[in-house]
């Protein structure tokens, strides 16, 4: 870990998930954190640790993920931008740098977030989305699932889509939207925006919904299972390549 | 190859070209027509060979290529569409496959064809389409490049954006549609549909729209280059992972 010395700099990252081990440095292979830290450490001349505003799995995408890093380096943002592009490897790109002021952290400064989840709909495996989508077939009941959407929302207790045995003090989030888009013929895009989610929570209510949509569980029971707080009587856990990190809210003024 | 005994069949493919040579078989690494000839192997019990509507490059994608082959097994075409997709990996997938006359070609039977090429406008590169797109930036003029659409419909002598060195009988062919579309936000989406089209050909266009949406050729110049047959006139070979073979058209009585 390095100190807080130099400039607190926020970075907005893309990348394609398909060939890490998720966002987390370790010795086992390829992280987003490890190349991203390499290529700050070339960059920058000195031992860089990134914050993110969570950790993706492994398979998982982003659209906007962001992080935060101190250097004493004289790099400008736009320095960092186009030198880091031109270091990292092809799967990750920086999509802006900013600085920020010394309160601003990645992870504890974020205020909500924004996450898709992709199924994909076409009725034989699609070869382009293998590694972008769920492949769930053209058979499931959409406008099921849709009923079931507006009962995901509001300020609740979702322990029953945690993942046993992650260590937060609460359970307890709120999701403002759920929305269920058509972006291209072969996929339905859910989006959920909210404070904040527990580990796995979007990729079990996506498999939720995957139960939902087969006729396995009534929309109506989604309120029911909430209640429980049994996270056996949810959905199995979606699988990572239909998830993207589509945004982070922070307040402007850090 | 293998004599036409036993039932001529025609399969819609998909493929995600990344990992691959390119279509044509070949002994220095994976091919698309080796992976699919090999998966039909094991199906169908005998060296099979397929021909294709025509051989796709390294790095270039298909949403729905179509082959034919001739086999003595009895396999349903059910059988062929689940059985394949269960052998093939993860890159191609069998849509669909039906039995057809033994006058048949994929290649020689093909009437029509629609291309997509695929440009990325996003400001900095987007990871999740590196393999899926060209990318070109946010500056091009897509107004310019709109406007020299319509000089590319028709029937034309193409020898300007043809390949030297390839050995057709005539390098004419009719563009019946050129359009730009953008399906997504970081997406411009050229769609052309023709006769056939020459090797290269599509993106050799691409290739020179883009000099034309960068203002270095004006639109009405590109029927003085098309006129000039001169290959050395037109811009750049576009790269290969944004072109997509959309569709192939057949007589339907075949």
């Amino acid at each position: 870990m390095t100190a807080k010395v130099g400039k607190n700099y926020k970075l907005t990252l893309a990348y394609d998930g398909t060939d890490f081990l998720g966002w987390q440095r370790q010795t086992k292979g390829p992280t987003l954190q490890g190349v991203l830290e390499e290529a700050l450490f070339k960059l920058c001349g000195h031992p860089v640790t990134v914050w993110a505003s969570g950790r993706t799995d492994a398979g998982v995408h982003a659209r906007a993920q962001v992080v935060n890093f101190w250097t004493s380096s004289p790099r400008s943002t736009v320095e960092l931008v186009r030198g880091g592009n031109a270091i990292l490897p092809m799967s990750m790109a920086i999509l802006s740098a900013q600085e920020v002021t010394e309160d601003f952290n990645a992870r504890f400064s974020a205020v909500g977030k924004t996450y898709a989840y992709d199924f994909s709909i076409a009725p034989v495996r699609n070869p382009l989305l293998v590694f972008r989508a769920w492949h769930v077939g053209p058979k499931l009941d959409w406008d099921r699932i849709k009923a079931a959407l507006p009962l995901l929302v509001g300020n609740k207790d979702f322990k029953a889509f945690g993942s046993a045995g992650s260590e937060v003090k609460t359970t307890v989030r709120t999701i403002s939207e759920a929305v269920l888009t058509k972006p291209e013929e072969d996929i339905q895009r859910l989006t959920l925006t909210g404070s904040g989610f527990l580990r796995h929570m979007v990729r079990t209510i996506a498999g939720t919904l995957w139960l939902i949509g087969r006729g396995r569980m009534s929309p109506e029971e989604l309120t029911a299972l909430i209640e429980s707080k049994d996270r056996r009587r949810a959905g199995p856990v979606a699988p990572p390549q239909g998830l993207f990190l589509e945004r982070v809210y922070y307040d402007p003024a850090l």
